[in-house]
C-alpha cells in the first residue's frame, strides 16, 4: 500500500497535468460514497451544472461532466456534433492537437489538416484560405486547441470566430481548452464557441476523472441530426435526465462532485478574473526564469506564449528527459518530458492551477 | 462546501452501488495528484494489472482499467469485440439488461433479444433454441448480465458456457459482471468467458471511476477484425502503451490507483474465497430477514437469489418508494428504488463490498 | 502501517469514549500543521472561545483548552481553586469519582469522600449533614462527577447547589461533566458551577486531546490566591495570551482546532437542545432493548439513569469481559468493560456522541 | 468550516514548529477514534514504545508518551525526579531555556541560572566552576536545552557529560531536545542523559500532542523518592499499565498513535542518521543563503549553528516581524518572529523535520 519510491519532503508537481489539488479539495474527497439516487446528489448536481458555466463564460451554455478524461470529452465533443464523413478543418501544432486530429479520423471525418511547425501557433492564414474557399459550407467544423500543452502554445480563439463571421461561415466551432479554460481567458459566448470542454485534472485542480463539455445551443441543435454512434457519450441521456431532475445517467462520482463543489468555491473566492491575473503572472516569471537560466522558450512568438506551461529548449548536447528523471529522483520534482518532435529536446514546466509564488522563486 | 443534508450519525449506504469504501481506501486515496509518466505510476500500474486478474479468475485474460463507468466498459466490450449489424443474443431480465441491450442496438447490431419476466432468471432453453438453430454460426456473441442489480437475479454463467460448448457455436461470451464480480464466484477462464467487466464502485468498495474490463485471447483476436468505431474505447491504444511499458494512452486518476490497491490488498488479505463467503452469509442473512419480516423477494427461483443485491416486494398498498425516502430522511439508510417495471413495488438492499454483519442484525 | 486487526466492514464503537467522529470533522482535521503564532490560528481559537462557552450555558465563564485529557482537567480545575490542605467534599460511587478522588489525594488536599454504593447516585444527604456541621466553612469546595461513565449514574447538579445555597456556603463547586457536557442538561450558570470541565474525545465527538476547563469568576477571584504548584495547568499564563490576543502560552493542536470548529458547527446546526433530546431518545431506547434481552441495569434508580453510557448487568455465570471480547473479535463491535469492582459483572454500551438510531436497531 | 484565510497555492511552514506533515501521516491519522481497551491499541502502543527508543538512541531508556506539549514533557522530567527546595544548575540563552527555567522556579526548585548572551551558547566554564565547588553534591540535577529554538544555537551535551564524569558529580543530567532530537546528532545512552524529552509537532513531524519523555534507569530511581506533586505527569501510574499491559492510565490519542506508527516508519525507511545528514545538509544551505543575502547568523560561533533553525539578524532598519507578516500574507510562507530580547531584530527559518531541497533553492 506504500507509495512506489520514498524520499523525504513534498513532491512538487510542475506537470502541465494533472496538477496540484488543494488541501481544501483534498479534504471534501477525502468521503464514502453515497446514493447518486438520493436527494442530496441532484440538488448537489443542480448546482455545478449551473456554476460550472462561469469557468466557460457562457450563460447560454449546456455543461456536461462526463466521468471520463479530456480524450473522452473530445470524443464527446465529435461524436455529438457530427456525422462521419463530415469535413472538418483542424490545426497540427503538437502532440495534443495530433491526438485529436488521430481521434477524428479514427471516428470517421475528413480531416483536412493545417499543419504549424510545433514553437508556432495555429496558421489562421489557411483557415482564411479554406473559409474563403467554402461558399458552399462544405466545413461542418473547425477544431482548435486552444492550449497546445505540448509546446506552451496559446491560439487566439477570437480571431478564429471573426474569420468565421467575416466569412458568414456556418461551421460549428470546437475548442479543446484542457489546459486554458479556468487559467486563460476563455469567452464561449463572446468568442461564439459551439463546444468547449475541459478535463477536472488541469486549471480546475482536481483528481482526474471528469471531462466537462459545455455545448452552445447550436451545437445541441446540432447533435439533433449527429449520425455519429454514441452511447455513453452521448448528450441525449444526459438531457434526459436532466428534465427528470435526476440528472445522471449512469454512477457519477461522489468524490469528485464534492471535489468540484470546493474547488469552485476556492475559484469563486478568489474570483475567476483573479485566477487568470495570477496565471498570467506565474506565467511570465516562468518566461523571466527561463531567460535568467539562457534556454529558450519552444514558444516562437510572444504572441502564443502560453501562461499555464512553457516549454524549454535545453542545449543540443543534453537531453531533456534526463533533467526530467534527475528532477524527480534527487527533489521529488516533476516536470514535463517532450512529446513526439520534441522529445529530448524540451522539457515543460506545467504553471497552472491552484499555484503561487513560492513555488517559482524564493 | 456543506453536505447537502445534515443529519447526526453515520451514514448507512445499502444501495447495490456504489457501496461503501473501506477506511484503509478512503485514507489511500486522500492525497495530491501525481505525475502519470513518473516511473512511479507505471510501477504502481504494472501490479494493479497483474493482480486484477485474480478477481476475474484469469491467468489468460487481459485486463483493461478505463477512466469510466460500467456502461463505459459495456460499450468498449461491445466495440472491440463486434462490428456494426452483428447479431448478438442478448437477455433481458431486468433494468440494468435492459439498458445494455438498449446501448447494443444503438451501438449498431442486429439484437436477437430473449425476454424473461423480471424476477427470473435468464431464459437459458430459448438460447439453445437459438444456438440449435444456428449452424451457420450467425451468433457473433451472447451478452449475459451475470447479476441483474434491479431484481437481485443471478444467472447461471456456467450453464451457458456448457450450451455453447455443446453446440461447438464460437460465439464470443460477453459478460456484465458489474454487481458480481469479486463478490459471486466468477471464473473467467473456467467458464470460458470472452470479455468480462466490473465498476470500481460495486464489490470492489472503490468509488466511481474504473470501468475494469477483462479480454480473453479470443476476444483480443476479434478485436483485431472488429469494425465498430472506438477511439476511448480502443483496445487497441492501451496495447500499444503496455508495451511501452508506460500503460496509459491517456491520464488516469492517481487516487483510484492507490485506491485500487489498497483494496486489493484488503480483498487478498480476506480472501477472495472468504469474500465470496461473507456475501453468501449476508445473503442468506438478507433474505432470512426478509422472511422474518412477512415480506416477499423478488426473485422467483431459489437457484436465481443473489448475494450481493435482494430486491424485496412491499404490500400492495404501500409505495416502495415511500419507504426509501423514509429511511434516507429519518434514518440516515440509503435503499434502492424499484426501477422501472417495478417502480413503486420492490426496494432493493445492497449487500456488497466491504460489509460485516453487524450492518444487518445486532 | 497497517491496523493492527483487519476484519472486513467498518468498526462500530460504542464505548463511552473516545467516540465516533463524524466524517466532517475527520476531514476538517486532516491537515497539514499550520505556524500557531500566524493571524490565523489566534482568530480561529478567539471564535472557539467564545463559542465553546455555549456547550457548558455560561455567559460569565472563562473557558481553558489544554492540551491534555479529562485527567488533565481535572488536575486543572483543582489546582487553580485550591492550596494544599484545603478540606474538599468528594463523591465516590463509581471508577472515575474514585480515580479523580485519588487524584484529589495526591494533590494533597484533605478529602472527605462520601461513598454510594456502585450503582447509586451521589449521597446529598451525607452533604447536606456536612454542610449543616461546617459553619465555619472549612469546606473549600464539592467536587462531583455528573455522569459516573463506570456506572451510568447521572447526579443531580442543581440539588447540590440548593444545598448549598441553603445553608448559604461559599464552598466553590467543580463539576466533572467528562461524559454528560454536550450530551445531557449542563446548565453552568443557572446552577452555579464554579469549575466544569470536559475532554474532547467525550460528546464533543473529536479526538482525545483538550481538556476543555471552564471557570467561574469566583473560581477566577480563588485561582489568585490558591497555592497548589501548577505550570502547564496554571489558567494564569492562558489569562496573560488572551489579553495580548495570541491565546496560546505554548503549542496547541491545529488539527483539534480544525476539528473543534467543525465539531461546534455540527452541534450549533443541529441545535444544542436538540442533541440532548436526541441523547434522551437514544439513551430511553438502550434501556428498552437491555430490557427486551432479559438483562438489568446496574443503574439501581431511574432518577439516575444516564443517557449517555449504560452499564448492563449480566447473569452470574457469565463473564462479561467475554461479551465485549466476542463482540469486538467477530463483529468489529466494541463495547466497554465491566471497571474495578463491576469488573466481569458489567458490560457498558456508550450512547454519546454523534450518533442516530440506525446502530442500535433495525 | 472554511479555513481562516484563503490564498491559491501551498502554505509553506518553515517555523522551527509546528513543522510540515509528511501526506501518508496525514493519511495515518484520517480515522475514526477506537476503544483504547480493545486488543489493537495496547499492541500497537508496544511497538511504538520499543521503536520510539530508537530516535533517543538507548537500549536502556523507559519513553513515556504524555498526552501533552513540550511545556508538560518539561514539567514531568521535572518534578518526577526532583524534590521542592533542591538545587539546579539551568543554563539560559534564549526564550525557550528562559521559560524551562521559569517553570522549574514555580515548581519550586532553587535554580542556578547560568547566563549566556543570546545567540551563544551555554557557558559550561560556569558549570565547571559549580560543579568544581560543589562537593557535597549540593546540585541535584543540571538542566540544558539542547537546542535553543530562539536563537538557533546548538549546545555540546557530551562535553556537559563529560565535565560531570570528570568531577564525579552525580547530578541527574536533564535535555530538552525539543528542536534536536531525531533531526540533531542525539545520544541518550552514550552522553549518560538521565532525562530526554521532546514533543511530536518538532522533528518527528506529526501535530501537537505528545510530549515524549525517556527515563534513563537512574532517573526512574529518583523518581522513587521524588517528592515533587505530580499526578497527569507522574510516571508511576504509566509504569503500572505498562505492567498490566494496558499502558494507558488515561485515554490517549487514537490518531496520534498511529501517525507515530507511520511517522517513525518514514523515519526508519530512511534511516535516522540519514534523516541526520539531511537536517545537516539543509542547515548549511541555508546558512549559505542567509550569507547570499548579505545577513547575519544571530548564532555567534560556528560549534553553535544549528541544523534545525537559523535565526536571521536583520539590518537595523528593518523590523523583523513585518518581514514574517509580508511573507505570510503574501506567499503564504510562515517564518518564526524574534522572540524577547531579539524581537524585531531577527526571523527565523526552521529547517527541521520531514523536507527536502526544492523547499529552499531551486
Amino acid at each position: 500500500m506504500a507509495d512506489y519510491v520514498y524520499g523525504p519532503g513534498r513532491t512538487h508537481l510542475f506537470v502541465p497535468g494533472p496538477v496540484n489539488i488543494p488541501d481544501p479539495v483534498i479534504r471534501a474527497m477525502s468521503r464514502n460514497n453515497e446514493d447518486y439516487r438520493s436527494p442530496a446528489i441532484p440538488a448537489l448536481t443542480k448546482t455545478l451544472l449551473e456554476d460550472v458555466k462561469q469557468i466557460f463564460k457562457t450563460t447560454t451554455g449546456t455543461p456536461f461532466m462526463f466521468p471520463t478524461t479530456g480524450t473522452g470529452a473530445w470524443e464527446s465533443a465529435l461524436t455529438n456534433t457530427l456525422s462521419p464523413g463530415d469535413r472538418i478543418v483542424s490545426f497540427s501544432l503538437g502532440q495534443f492537437s495530433l491526438l485529436w486530429i488521430d481521434q477524428q479520423q479514427r471516428l470517421g471525418f475528413s480531416v483536412d489538416v493545417i499543419e504549424s511547425d510545433w514553437g508556432y501557433g495555429a496558421d489562421l492564414g489557411a483557415l482564411e484560405t479554406r473559409l474563403r474557399g467554402d461558399s458552399g459550407h462544405t466545413i461542418k467544423a473547425v477544431c482548435i486547441v486552444h492550449n497546445e500543452t505540448a509546446t506552451g502554445v496559446t491560439n487566439d480563439l477570437h480571431a478564429v470566430r471573426k474569420l468565421l463571421d467575416a466569412y458568414r461561415h456556418p461551421a460549428l466551432l470546437l475548442v479543446d481548452g484542457v489546459s486554458s479554460i479556468c487559467a486563460l481567458d476563455f469567452r464561449m459566448d463572446e468568442w461564439g464557441v459551439d463546444v468547449a470542454l475541459t478535463g477536472s485534472q488541469k486549471a480546475l485542480s482536481l483528481p482526474t476523472g471528469l471531462g466537462i463539455v459545455c455545448a452552445s445551443p447550436k451545437a445541441l441543435e446540432a447533435a439533433k441530426t449527429a449520425k455519429s454512434v454514441r452511447v455513453f457519450f452521448d448528450w441525449k441521456d444526459y438531457l434526459k435526465f436532466y428534465k427528470m431532475g435526476t440528472y445522471w445517467p449512469y454512477t457519477p462520482s461522489i468524490q469528485l462532485l464534492y471535489g468540484l463543489r470546493a474547488g469552485l468555491d476556492l475559484i469563486f473566492e478568489e474570483g475567476l478574473e483573479n485566477v487568470i491575473k495570477r496565471h498570467a503572472r506565474l506565467g511570465a516569471a516562468t518566461r523571466l526564469a527561463v531567460e535568467a537560466w539562457g534556454l529558450k522558450n519552444c514558444t516562437q512568438k510572444e504572441e502564443n506564449f502560453s501562461d499555464t506551461v512553457t516549454a524549454v529548449v535545453v542545449p543540443a548536447y543534453i537531453d531533456s528527459s534526463e533533467i526530467v528523471k534527475h528532477a524527480w529522483k534527487r527533489y521529488n520534482l516533476s516536470l514535463g518530458l517532450g512529446l513526439n518532435k520534441v522529445a529530448g529536446k524540451v522539457f515543460r514546466i506545467g504553471h497552472l492551477g491552484n499555484l503561487n509564488e513560492v513555488y517559482y522563486y524564493t
